[in-house]
């Protein structure tokens, strides 16, 4: 996969694109990206990408010259028809499901505005998909890039090696993630659930299982509702219902 | 504002924190941080932080003992009572409305863990807030403290200067931001919409006031139902719906 990231600071990614799962993709060739300063592409005599937005109100706004010329430049280059992928707050809402069709793809393409809105031609005429990490606002588009770019390359083949395998995550299953404990099994009088020590392999699955369901049920009912539940699992809940 | 990060990755954070908004918010004074390596508080002897889950299972966990003597001496050296701010994928999901709570504390500490689970008991007697970012899965923690500490510091006072203020930007109103558009009027024959360019800027806000609603209505209709809708924003709707 290739990525390249159009972006007036660069410098912002580079400590999070140069470490830990990042950084071992590209050494294993998995991935590579570039950056594109599209200022650099900018017409105007002084190199501007913005102007002020018709119909007044505060803030500047992209205007649409760079970024069209900027993206077909590397389109022309790379012989390829990419994903133009806009993080903005307007966007569709970021899932893992997102993810995975991302990471199916063999060149994307991140528009990272900083502070600014876009010229709407911009998300008309060039962008494919508008994504937001969720609904909070931020100083521009390079950390909800990241944010993509770092959920996405996790899931490429290989890339998690012998970590721990991407499956098991929360949301693979439609379910958060049980608890977890390690040693010791008696921290400060904090102790560690009896079914754990037991060595009873059987007995340990089901209550990961049931643990996995309650903490869904009682933090994120939303996710319940999309998910085909087994009469075990219902029953579950039923019970947990009827003891308020 | 005072934030300690606790991360095993403190170079994945220096771009992030060092440029733009929250370089200037540190100029500013308006915030600081520390990186706190919990590594360092490690009582074993080979300084591991992590061990094998209890019950079994791919993946490690991080143990106890680290965290909680590293959360307390920060605590103990500030004289504060901070908000302890745990990044993971089975937290509340995080919003606008929370980053407005976060920002008016003065001292937050946020646990990155990375590609591990947490020891549960860090969760129940250290942790106040779990927050997740969003429903995917990143390889650290790291990326949401940014997150969550770029729209934090952007909602202190003073945080954005002259720049666009908050209160215009998506989500501040419930509705997500009407299109923009700058100079040139025709670029490639792609038009402004003649009312942004009518100068009757009472023609232009209510341009902008439908336009936001329509965007809203079209993809993020979530949003509306937690909205009290004006009559006329209802009658926009109700035609909006009519025409399918």
């Amino acid at each position: 996969m290739h990525i390249d990231i159009l972006t007036l600071f660069p410098e912002m990614f580079e400590g999070v694109l140069n470490n830990s799962i990042l950084k071992k993709a590209q050494d294993r060739n998995l991935f590579s990206y570039d950056f594109i300063n599209f200022r650099d592409y900018s017409a105007n005599k002084h190199q501007k990408v913005d102007d002020y937005p018709y119909g007044g109100g505060a803030g500047m706004v992209l205007t649409p010259q760079p970024l069209f010329d900027a993206v077909e430049a590397v389109k022309e280059q790379r012989k390829t028809t990419p994903r133009v992928i806009l993080l903005c707050p307007q966007g569709e809402t970021y899932t893992q499901g997102k993810a995975v069709e991302l990471s199916e793809e063999d060149h994307l393409i991140f528009l990272c505005g900083h502070y600014e809105g876009y010229d709407e031609r911009i998300r008309e005429h060039v962008v494919t998909d508008e994504i937001s990490i969720g609904d909070y606002v931020l100083t521009g588009g390079e950390l909800g890039a990241m944010v993509v770019i770092d959920s996405v390359v996790r899931l490429l083949p290989e890339a998690l090696g012998n970590k721990r395998s991407a499956p098991e995550d929360s949301f693979s299953n439609g379910l958060l993630e049980h608890p977890h404990y390690t040693r010791p099994a008696d921290f400060r009088g904090m102790k560690v659930p009896d079914t754990l020590l037991s060595g009873d392999h059987a007995r340990i699955e089901e209550w990961r299982h049931q643990q996995s369901l309650y903490r869904t049920w009682q933090r994120r009912p939303d996710l319940l509702k999309e998910k085909d539940l087994t009469d075990k699992e219902k029953s579950w809940i039923e019970k947990w219902e009827n003891n308020g």
